[in-house]
């Protein structure tokens, strides 16, 4: 008679497990130990992918070396390409949140990976000697080589769409700044009327702060492919064959077409987290970028009657239950939230980094949870923010052009012309009597008509270097 | 013909909605809008209910002043209690992660709630005259009075299965320091080894954080019984009949048990989040405090042989990949990892409350996020900590033991009889040349035996003040 | 012959200390250890009034127990009166930012205090056999009972500084409330035109948030009672005699007429410093608010003409070194800027919270530093925001008036009346047209001239609750 | 008669200044104004010899395309080498903590310089019609340029010592390493024994962490060569003539020796402040860096008898005011309060950043403020850390030797040979029986003597890739 179990044993003791599970004790025994955030593995496919994809690299370098089998390491091999090709992904049941440095991400995946072995060479589930977890998998490697790796791999993947995503903003804000190329409106410093510029140079702005900032992403990137395989437990490399660490390396940039490589000092590398505080500061960094353009344009919106209202949003649905008509900029303030929380865990990635002891950084789970659901959520709100908000927005192109040539600020380009106190004076009396810039200097004869016109052209005010006075 | 769909129309338009969907066409597009984080509200049921419970109390004291038909009411209220008995809650699908400050969460609940009360009283879903999401199940409410008394309530709950969880931390720690009660071990300060005390000294004051942290959490939930419900929009209470928000929060009183008042500010109140980042300061300090515990844990059963192995904690899984017979600690480990998470996310919560502008602060629903995923989480691993760390931990009492007695702190205590000189003295010999302070000390016949041998008897040393010299 | 230094020795060694110095040896070696910060202990001169307080309670406190000598004790107490009278701070040398645990810092006043008891009793300075830092001005402490007791005595002074100045600012709040008590002004959420409010009801609410977080530093003070003297090195009270504890609680009590009392748990007392990490957080949330309300009045005042320009700010000082007539609002960006820098630190003193181990957290002088500055920039704050910004405000009465009424957020009090709905229609037929509600309204038949005057009175928007409809 | 003021006027209005001193008006009302930290520019030496070389660079170019005389420009050139010479500090009085983006700090440096070149052309002070501090010092700049070009080149500064003093601490773990090249110790992770290692690979990682910190330092510094000199108010350019910015940039590269250029986006560069979020992020790092080797020392130092005690620090002060003969890892312990601060601070500047709005972030005193403090403190605590103790550490060599033959964690190195489920056998009976690993394989003839000899030798152990198996 069939049962429904069956049953494993590991260092304490036994335990049954479904007989139709792929993973097996270690990996029970994590599930149940780890009842803390509720959210999977396997909730993160990417990882689940690069994980399986560092098994696999591990099993070729492991065959050319000489120290695994032919006909294990294909079944092996080919076990890793169905997860890769996300096949068994629901059988990664361990909690993110997790102790023991990710070795329960490590078994899972030797589990599950072992037992499809296992199936796909004709053997039961379970079956390890033909197989072994421990012993076949995860040859030549400890989760302090896998795990971090993996994670590299997988970080990789997340600023790939990332960086799709922000391209995808950049443009938006491109579009909409030569669509706008020609419109003026008042700078603000220290939100008080400043001196002209376009609505174009505003957005350009923008840009350029996303393109800066995609650099920046660009960059982390590079510290995700020095990798540790072979330095297994320590750094040291005991256990791993001469040759192996290069060879891994080298077969995951076939895989992947990264350009991987050891690390030099591999006890250092073991303990290192720095690459993921490093990339948690850059997302920090767009998402204080993020936040602050999301702030101006809310700034901008405000109205519709008692607000600076510059520019318009689109109306993405009804925002108020109780306040008829009123739309809100909720796009801009879901863009606010999704930095506001990556600014917050970033600290909890870098608390995670600083208590890090001796060999080892134990907390990288953490951080491998932030990093991808911050990464998730970024990817996610440069999309919404583009095509949601920015590409529709428009702009009351006639009232700003108003406020310019109605604005006190004019004042600062008589400057080099007047002197910065009679400047002043005119500034001072255009304020207490309410009357523009223009009339108070022809009034009080301060320039001729000719100079003034020209100093206060649109095109000398807003691209002063094109030319200087006539 | 019957079609899969019904058209619904709001301030910006028509859309088609499933036809048995409870939620409406704001809910649609809000869902649509808010692709942001992928954790939706129905993963916070604790939330879906107090939203309805809040509902409910709303309805009710809408019918006392009159302004909310007796039949109506009825099936609102029937509505209601279907969703806080757990039902349709899968037809709140709208992101946790939005803007407009809550609005599609309410409005999600106000269309639910209205759909639910058109089918009890025969209509069809979507027959908004006989029942309106805005003009009845919203009525003289405003999503900025609703959302957060709606958090408080549900924040009350969340508060109330943490203390449940943080109780059974403490009695752990409690039993573990009856068991422990008369073992002695040296007492560190600066990692040094300093006097000596009793194990039971130790796990006493690890239940006295816990105890005093349960003591700031239960502040915290005063904080949440001052609510703003009838404040409407920004306050001024404008479309709320007189009596109404007494008869709000007398309602709510009673349908919870919890003392709710209104508070006397209302324009201060509607943009008030300080109780959130109150709590969530609150939950940073149980954070430290745990991680602190953890991190003493993992540094005393650090060993086998090569470390302090004061303690031992019950082997929960295989620590290795690589590394056959190594246990760690993973449940430290991983509590540790949940409070990096909630400090984390602490700054967030507090960012977000200070970005709020003017009358509002539109930024709750980040805060609602985080603190929902942070109490569940500390809940989680305090029960896991008790339960699969603390109950099962043991002492190397002997080797402890024997640490107090060979160990040169011992001549703190002869400080008083010796002077500090003296003692200096000593306890650079018994360091240079490895002896024992109780040896030098006779051997330089500084002090008779008798005396010696009270002032270093372990009653002396660990609880003092029971009696001076002889 | 004389010569300018004194020879003074310790367990390290002997060094030679300037001959007038009231300082000793172990003071030098932490004042060359401890070159980081170069912020003194003498720029604090509330703590090292606290340090002597402590140190005079102490060894009253030993006189009452029989373990220290009248005579020695006079001249403790008269040495410790000089440096609560201000003399002799220039000799508390040693950086704020060291390790030990505060060790240096108490030693710096045991020093100071026996040489000048010495002097006080006719004896040469470093002449220790009379009366000694350790033996004597140390007796029957610890610097892990001193220096957080110290802490407690000084932060409860800056709280009394603290309260005060936030006082000033309420009630610079209340005046300017009372002052526009009846100036209408659009209230606005997501910034975004909502309903009316009067500019009494906006101040108003910044001085109920002042209040609020009175009460929250005022309760944090309670927790700076609970001290651990006669707890010394960690908890167990070794070397503290019988009633000691209890008569420095009750002597300083009596010094400062605070109700000091001994913790009951002193282990857990000993290695607490959720105190700090409690008044930190609440700091923090006053740090929120302040910037909150400045973040409110620099949008408020922006302008003059291309902004709100609802508020105006005193001027404080030409705003630019290029714009002239430029005025900035100077006054609530720096209250912001304090209010980053007090976020900010404060997760230092988290971070540093999290991270004590075992019987002692040795991390508190960088908690000191930031509680002392960050207390001491609030207060500053609190009073040039109040004195330099609040008290010479100014509205633009009429500008917001005249927007309240040719505004579209009326709409909203027609709700109850029209119905969600045809006040949608309402609303978007006034954003199409350019149109006001009002004339809509009629213009529509939708209400009769008398109620929609009635509906719209300020009295009825700004406080509904008054009565409702005729 | 002479009187000992001057009366000077701006914008606001009149006031009388000091008669001898260098500030004039503005900086006088900015005094009064910003009673925030008193902590003072003058106190930033660094900052105030940067102003005065961009001030410099500013009038050379200004001179080269003809809008300043040449003999106000030497005047100029003159009075701002005086202060690049330490020259005048005391005249930079105003708060680091200030409104105005700024403003008050550039002005203290044009009405100094002003007053400074008046007195070597023979003029008196305050005769600005012929050196004016906004015509004439201030010609073409905005504090909007300025500010930041001279925090810019500071920063630079405080990067030069602080690599320096990396550079020390990296030698000072280098020659450790070098030191302690051949000591075998347990390596260990999750703070339980793991597998051999050398103490020179674990100080030789220590150096590798701050190497690759000082990279990133490196990085941070170029992004400090981009400036926005000329791009004025708001980065149109606004008054300043063609040709301007460049001649400053190539300017201040001739004067500075480093590679200025400017912005191809002035107006994104003039509201960018994320090249020193980019900075603060890399000091957080290698803040964490520094504090993980601090707690690393801090644990592996403790003792001396119930420790790990696996190396000794040289000691730096008594470390107890009442255990005698005790000593503390002090310079450990206040490097991780520096740490701790840097990392906290290192939020204000993130949420500063964050907060700026439209065309210009006017925070960037908090940032500067923090940045100095913190790049100076963390230059000296790697000072300190180097000489007070890394240099004169040493190791308990022959206790960490025995600790390695002797540990359980040896069985790993088994693993190829005898599998993971018979070495897991092995390590569970060694650790129920107290026996070595050694003896238990040669007992239950797992291995033959030589097999075993060569495996376990510290060669093949501890650089385990140098060969395999014979």
């Amino acid at each position: 008679m069939n049962t429904a179990t069956r049953q494993e044993h590991d260092l304490i003791g036994y335990r049954d497990v479904p007989a139709d599970a792929y993973y097996g004790i270690q990996t029970l025994r994590a599930f149940e130990n780890f009842t803390v955030s509720g959210v999977r593995l396997h909730q993160f496919s990417t990882f689940v992918r690069a994980l399986a994809t560092v098994k696999k690299a591990a099993a070729i370098a492991n065959n050319k070396v000489d120290v695994l089998d032919e006909r294990i390491k294909d079944a092996i091999v080919a076990a890793c390409d169905d997860v890769i090709d996300n096949k068994y992904h629901d059988q990664f049941i361990v909690d993110m949140f997790q102790g023991g440095a990710g070795t329960s991400t490590n078994m899972n995946a030797n589990e599950v990976i072992a037992n499809r072995a296992l199936e796909i060479l004709g053997y039961q589930k379970g079956d390890y000697q033909h197989v072994h977890p421990n012993n076949n998998v995860n040859l030549s490697q400890s989760t302090n080589d896998v795990y971090p790796t993996a994670m590299k791999v997988a970080l990789d993947d997340y600023c790939t769409r990332l960086l799709q995503k922000m391209k995808v903003l950049h443009d938006s804000f491109i579009n909409k700044s030569i669509e706008l190329a020609d419109e003026l409106k008042m700078g603000r410093t220290h939100l008080q009327d400043a001196v002209p510029m376009t609505a174009g140079q505003e957005f350009n702005a923008f840009a350029t702060m996303i393109k800066k900032e995609m650099a920046r992403i660009e960059s982390s990137r590079v510290l995700f492919h020095e990798i540790n395989m072979g330095g297994t437990a320590i750094g040291t490399g005991l256990n791993a064959p001469v040759g192996y660490s290069e060879l891994c390396a080298q077969t995951l940039e076939e895989l992947t077409g990264r350009p991987y490589y050891i690390a030099e000092d591999l006890i250092e590398a073991t303990q290192d987290t720095s690459p993921y505080v490093a990339l948690s500061g850059n997302l920090r960094l767009l998402a204080a970028r993020l936040s602050k353009i999301a702030n101006d344009l809310r700034l901008q919106t405000s109205g519709p009657r008692a607000g600076l209202a510059q520019y318009r949003l689109p109306e993405m649905q009804p925002g108020s239950s109780i306040m008829p008509g009123k739309v809100n900029p909720v796009i801009p303030e879901v863009v606010n939230q999704a930095c506001f929380h990556v600014m917050g865990v970033d600290n909890a990635i870098a608390m995670a980094s600083e208590s890090g002891q001796l060999q080892l950084n134990v907390f990288e789970p953490v951080m491998a949870f932030n990093l991808f659901t911050g990464m998730s959520m970024l990817s996610n709100v440069c999309e919404v923010f583009a095509t949601r908000c920015i590409d529709g927005l428009m702009m009351n192109n006639e009232a700003c052009r108003v406020e310019v040539f109605n604005n006190i600020g004019l004042v600062t380009a008589l400057n080099p012309h007047l002197g910065y106190e009679s400047s002043s004076y005119v500034a001072k009396k255009a304020q207490e009597t309410g009357g523009s810039v223009y009339d108070i200097v022809l009034g009080e004869k301060l320039m001729n008509k000719e100079t003034l016109d020209f100093v206060l052209s649109p095109a000398n005010m807003v691209y002063p270097k094109v030319k200087l006075m006539p």
